[in-house]
């Protein structure tokens, strides 16, 4: 804050000068008394400078209408959008969003450091406020290789360097680790507790002491509650809780249950993956809002999930009401049962106008994260396996789950003990390409119940590591697919024939496209 | 935070080594929830690990009491007791506080930065915590002579150097020079704001444009609202309001009616100025409770008033609640309706016990902060007034009220034109003598209704400046009776006859006593 510019304000508020922008006769969502009051709101420059009547340089008639401080979205891993940060920002804000917490797990888990260092320097390209959690946990998983690792050292000195964008560590999801006193995890935490960051938390199905342990380490929320009682449990033990809606999970109608006038100050509102397809049809974090008041909510109270309770856990003081000296991140609301953004100003300036992003946009230089498929010496042959005999381990699809399951079967084999795709058992080969640095790893199992009949599919998005997966129902077929993917440096294709049929290049660190969020929608 | 202190509360909270503390069986207000939940509490070092069945090394059972989280004044000045800081904890912490926001406003008008490191470090030698904000407007007035300045740069220097113990800005009472753009004023704010701290309000009175005006400026909270109106207004424009009941004011009592389960989270609870008689009598924020109970508020919501609110209100992250990583202070109540605390644990040692202070207490050296005195050629010529006419300037108190008038009167002269007492409209001399700097500078004025017949009183606590104020019936008791405060170098005294038949020493800056609570208050 300089002082010219505080004095400016003040003499806003003051009405010795004229507002730069007044927003007439619209009724505030008032978050900290929890009601709704009809007042003008006047703002200068990018702070809202005083409530009640004002004058000023351009005045908005927004009577009849609703106004929310900006919505926050307090857990969301863009990267699942398949968008970059500036297009994602040119979809969300329409929606009412204006801030989100964002994990770049998945680009970091393929750049390192140089993934986080785009993400934040592309958000910065358009309006939406992205605040950054550094990934805790990169890898994921000592079994896989994944493009980077990223130590407590790291963590340090991302914390120190980028102090203005990062607010802590992201969701520690090697909570085993942390109960366990893995030394790399407390290090981990114990840097960003001394560095007075918040911490997030992953801790599904964690209850009772193991609970008491993950939280007694400074690990402040959570988002992947499902049930009512983990959803109790972590509140009473001092945690807020993300209600999470997003593309595949869909937590917030389990967990609406739960909240009470007294626990509702410790819930936020997330989507954690959120498509391309969900936030056209429905929307973003006014779509949690929607799903709110229609349960029987009061308004104020459902909004006041996606604002003030994410300030508070964020400790993002400048945001979360419609307040003097606040960031004016303001939503203008249509009603509050549809919750459709008429209007959405963030910093003071008008962002979207009737589900339409109006601000100019750059794109970020994506060079340091666009030569991420890096593999060595692959062809054929290394698809090739050598049975002992006919009878094989297989991993098994559970139809709707994310989660898979061990199996077995008796195969036909090749003349060379190859394994011979098997169409009535559905049963193909899968291989994980190593990417990032060319170790030339390339691991093949089998696959039951994916009901590809002919031809292969491929894709760089694989989470955690990211590296190529690929599965067919010839060596050839799968073969084509994975040198499409190592083509297009990233992206997803299906192969038929021993050639590519239908491609969409990610090329931004094999996870994201350059594409516009409507052709991409439509492609996929 | 260590990583060996870490792991061993996590060790603790996993059962994988006993507790230090056990308190067994206690009912737990969970503050998070808004409920009252049956559950021991682990205690490891001076953090809680784990809330559930646990083992101790020591168990205390506690079964049928009421767990709080421990009470946090949120606005006091300690001087205002008279005692020092250490004295203070001895009789404050049996009543439940665990934590104080410290205002040092009146020993740094005497003493300068050396009052506030005094107060830093003699609350050290006690359990209680205390969280000090720099006294923001030193001097409070330019028609008086303080015993030091703070300037802008000084609250600068203070941040950097007290980072620990110093939370921001204390309260703003010049609100004038805000919303009017002081610079001086403006300057301190942006160092605050710059600095990431909270800045304390004071604005008894603001409204509509002006406390706009005065909350755009970044001021977070409000201890000064006297009625409803203000209360609303604060709370509607995103400020956190302290519910005050002090010794002389009792504002909870009005602020209470404007309470809701939507607004409450926004309430703290202080107690601004509090006197020895009001603890013993009373108690401390324990009172407070008591009260809101008897009004009716939920005991959960009350309780959160005087934690959580609190916590959040100064970012103060590991008090607040009863939950694993938060400092074990938590204090034991005997009931829900009367909030006596049976024991007070602070960082999970017990530190008072059935309404005594347990543990050891050293006094910090008060030589930096001693020797306050300092008047120069201070003689009974000095208090003589030469009249031009018998028609006089009176200041005229009204019963009950801090606040004076002005009057006028038709009195008596001496032959040389002094003021002669005039018993009969009960008016006499006040004078302020200044005793910081030693600048001779003497003020006298003709009061009315002081009541005092025959003799003198003075006094060296003085609000804001403290210099030594006293009145009397004649030139020489008044004399004698500055005479006795310097000599005590500080103090309070009553005089006749032209000496002291009656004084309490006050030689920590003239503000505060040696004595015990219990001496001092009988000799009160």
């Amino acid at each position: 804050m300089h002082s010219d510019k505080l004095k400016k304000i003040i003499d806003t508020a003051m009405g010795r000068r004229k507002a730069d922008i007044v927003l007439k006769g619209g009724n505030i969502i008032d978050v900290y008394s929890g009601r709704v009051t009809r007042k003008d709101v006047a703002i200068c420059g990018d702070t809202i400078a005083g409530i009640g009547g004002y004058e000023g340089e351009q005045e908005i008639d927004v009577s009849g209408k609703y106004l929310s401080p900006g919505l926050i979205d307090s857990h969301i891993h863009i990267e699942s959008s398949y968008l970059t940060p500036e297009e994602f920002a040119r979809i969300t804000v329409p929606c009412g969003t204006t801030t989100v917490i964002a994990d770049p797990h998945e680009i970091v888990n393929v750049c390192g450091r140089a993934g986080l260092k785009y993400m934040i320097n592309a958000s910065k390209k358009a309006a939406l406020k992205v605040k950054f959690m550094v990934p805790s946990c990169v890898p994921a998983t000592p079994f896989e290789n994944a493009g980077a690792v990223v130590t407590s050292k790291d963590i340090e000195q991302i914390f120190e360097e980028e102090e203005e964008d990062v607010l802590g560590l992201g969701e520690f999801m090697n909570a085993v680790g942390v109960i366990n006193n893995d030394d790399e995890c407390i290090n981990k935490i114990v840097t960003a507790i001394n560095s007075g960051r918040v911490i997030d938390g992953h801790s599904p199905g964690l209850t009772g002491k193991a609970l008491n342990a993950y939280i007694s380490a400074h690990i402040e929320n959570d988002h992947e509650c499902m049930s009512l009682k983990e959803m109790e449990e972590r509140i009473e033990r001092g945690m807020f809780v993300l209600l999470r809606e997003g593309s595949a999970c869909h937590d917030l109608k389990a967990l609406i249950h739960g909240l009470t006038p007294e626990n509702s100050r410790r819930c936020l509102l997330c989507s954690d993956d959120r498509q391309i397809k969900t936030i056209f049809e429905e929307g973003h974090i006014n779509s949690h809002l929607r799903f709110c008041v229609d349960y029987g909510i009061a308004p104020a109270e459902a909004v006041r999930m996606a604002t003030l309770n994410a300030s508070e856990c964020f400790g993002l003081r400048d945001i979360g009401g419609i307040a003097p000296g606040r960031k004016a991140d303001i939503v203008v609301f249509n009603n509050l049962s549809e919750f459709k953004p008429e209007q959405v100003f963030i910093d003071g300036k008008l962002a979207a106008k009737d589900g339409e992003y109006i601000l100019p946009i750059e794109r970020y230089d994506t060079s340091a994260v666009s030569a991420s498929v890096n593999v060595r010496d692959f062809s054929t042959d290394a698809l090739k396996l050598k049975l002992k005999n006919e009878n094989v381990r297989t991993i098994d699809i559970i139809p709707g789950e994310v989660a898979t399951k061990a199996g077995s079967a008796r195969v036909a084999m090749t003349e060379d003990g190859d394994f011979a795709y098997n169409e009535a058992e559905d049963i193909m080969k899968v291989a994980v390409v190593e990417r990032h640095r060319g170790t030339g790893n390339v691991a093949v199992g089998l696959l039951r119940g994916y009901g590809l009949k002919n031809g292969a599919a491929a894709i760089s998005v694989a989470h955690d590591s990211h590296n190529i997966i690929a599965a067919g129902t010839s060596n050839e077929d799968i073969a084509a697919a994975v040198q499409e993917i190592i083509r297009m440096k990233g992206g997803m294709t299906l192969v038929r024939g021993g050639k590519p049929v239908c491609s969409i290049p990610l090329p931004v660190a094999g996870l994201m496209t350059y594409m516009g969020a409507e052709e991409f929608n439509e492609r996929l």
